[in-house]
């Protein structure tokens, strides 16, 4: 992991946008058929009498493209340790097949681990987007991110 | 959606566990390849020297399955209008492949949307657990139920 981005490294206040990812029918249909077999999100009739109007993806998989989008162009650079969790998620557009998303990411904050000295807190803004530049997602991400220098000193 | 549970029939306070999902090998490595390509969710190599120390669900994976469980046992049965938001989202312990997982839910509140006098607001805290009875996943979601019978006032 030592070509990657470190603690160390990472600039807080860094925004990005990044991603071009095509949301198709057979997708949607599929993870929804996987995971959120609703009928809004698996069958046009239905999806017409809900409140969005028409198949739309189910939250959970516009969740799903963010993180890949996120490891694609941001994450899979960092020497990742793992996510720790996210908050503040909320789905505030429908996201339809055919429209293509991108993420806008910014670095709010990063701390030291009090508890483990090799491993750094960051915590990321996330906005997904679709090809309207409509934000149709939003959720802050706390995460886990390898220290360069471990036996440097922790801010108290 | 009249044989369905309505706003009016749901119970605050009331806990249920339901489901037994199996997590399969290979439903792991399929969904953080397309979603969450991190090498600790791929490769049994990688995940070795991982804070998971073996191939490891990506933890969105962890909340899709939650969600199919929650559809399967209890949305299903609701007149499911769709999902607002998610908070408090900790991935707590990881999830392996073997694992079988289930969900302990709670609606915490309900109240009738304001705005849409035919909707009703629910926020329901979730705890995912392996077979183990350990709680791996949490977090509160928010989400929106269809009112029975939208004429009848709304407490202030």
């Amino acid at each position: 992991m030592s070509d990657k981005l470190h603690f160390e490294d990472l600039v807080v206040g860094l925004t990005e946008t990044f991603g071009a990812y095509p949301v198709t029918r057979e997708e949607v249909i599929d993870f929804a058929s996987k995971f959120d077999p609703q009928p809004f999100h698996l069958d046009d009739e239905a999806a017409k009498g809900s409140i969005f109007g028409r198949l739309a993806a189910s939250g959970w998989h516009t969740s799903a493209i963010t993180m890949r989008i996120m490891v694609d162009h941001r994450i899979g650079k960092y020497a990742s340790v793992g996510g720790a969790g996210v908050d503040k998620l909320r789905w505030i557009k429908p996201v339809y097949p055919g429209d293509t998303l991108s993420v806008r990411a910014t670095l709010r904050a990063k701390r030291r681990s009090k508890s483990r000295p090799d491993v750094g807190i960051i915590i990321t803004d996330h906005e997904t987007l679709n090809q309207h530049g409509e934000i149709v997602m939003t959720f802050e991400s706390t995460a886990m991110v390898a220290v360069r220098d471990p036996s440097a000193p922790i801010d108290p």
